[in-house]
């Protein structure tokens, strides 16, 4: 199981002191989509060359130009790429061809697709790596967490290929742990904590209790 | 109507030559999703800078956190902000609060829509500003063009609230025009154009026959 750090409205520069504090727990750094509007690949670039050890991931969220758009982050350094469940097969295609070009892998957000079950089905044959459930940080609350879908998600298809996203946080992280997810991706819950060592360390500590 | 040259794939350098080729012709410069990626808001800064007289897209396909995504290209001298119609209202939301705090505009992607009629209409009573009817770059073909799904829009909502992008050129231009849409996009047709100044204003002089 791994840990993803969601970075989106960090600077560099601010980026980098958190990951310095917390690299040792991580496995993934994100380079979020609200990041990527920002600085474009230029975060992609320096976390690779700074924390080679690190997998990182380039939350484009790609919904068109799939092959041209992945290329152009695989290149940059990315291990992973996101696209969009809701895009087109085509794209989603494009996509996987530039993750085999350049060695690297694709990750699904499943953001906005209704039917968790039979998309997760069709998009690992098409041969994505991961399919993401995420909780949009706009429709995120008490209510509104990834849960449930998480438990459609591992419930449809093999629990390595799965990974949750939107506001995953030490009070959730037990229950979305003991579903085995390969990937659990934390953001704001690090970024935003006092001691986001402590945090990161937490949170990983609880999710090697099932491994 | 206004001409709207979409940026994607060239560089910040090459983009600046074409556009002093090509921007009496223009009145929206629009940065590419791809060249989002690529290069973040730099373009958008750099442009609104040396072009003050255009106005300036931010082709930021926002699918969450529409109003903090929204406020970032705003910031950095965006007019008109995308956000895709897949997306969440609230995320559509979002990105209309950005919009009214910063005195830009909203232009929703309907790429992957599925009803184009009932989805526009609740957009509009959101409040965007524009609806753009696309033809996904990897689906396009001499077969799978924007024209129909124009047809229904300007059918569906007042002319001036439309736009049309996807595979745009001078094949298509006259029947796209005599719909009247607020917004033509034209991208690949102009920027891989052997001398892009005259298909620049060839385009540009079709879209006034009806004006």
């Amino acid at each position: 199981m791994k840990l993803q750090l969601a970075l989106d409205t960090l600077t560099l520069q601010q980026s980098i002191t958190l990951l310095d504090q917390t690299k040792e727990y991580l496995n993934i750094i994100e380079v979020g989509t609200p990041f990527i509007i920002e600085n474009g690949m230029e975060p992609v670039k320096e976390f690779k060359k700074r924390y080679p050890e690190l997998e990182i991931l380039a939350d484009c969220k790609i919904m068109d130009a799939g092959e041209y758009e992945a290329s152009s982050a695989f290149k940059a350094g990315a291990d992973i790429v996101t696209v969009l469940g809701v895009s087109n097969n085509v794209t989603i295609k494009g996509v996987i061809n530039a993750a085999k070009k350049y060695g690297g892998k694709v990750m699904v957000d499943l953001i906005e697709v209704k039917d968790i079950k039979e998309r997760s089905k069709e998009l690992l044959e098409l041969g994505v790596d991961y399919l993401c459930v995420h909780t949009a940080f706009d429709i995120q609350s008490e209510n509104n967490n990834p849960l449930d879908e998480l438990e459609i998600l591992t419930n449809t298809i093999d629990a390595k290929h799965s990974a949750v996203a939107g506001g995953v946080k030490l009070k959730t992280i037990n229950e979305i742990v003991s579903m085995k997810p390969e990937i659990v991706v934390v953001g704001g819950a690090i970024c935003n904590a006092s001691n986001p060592k402590e945090m990161t360390k937490n949170i990983k500590e609880r999710m090697k209790w099932v491994l």
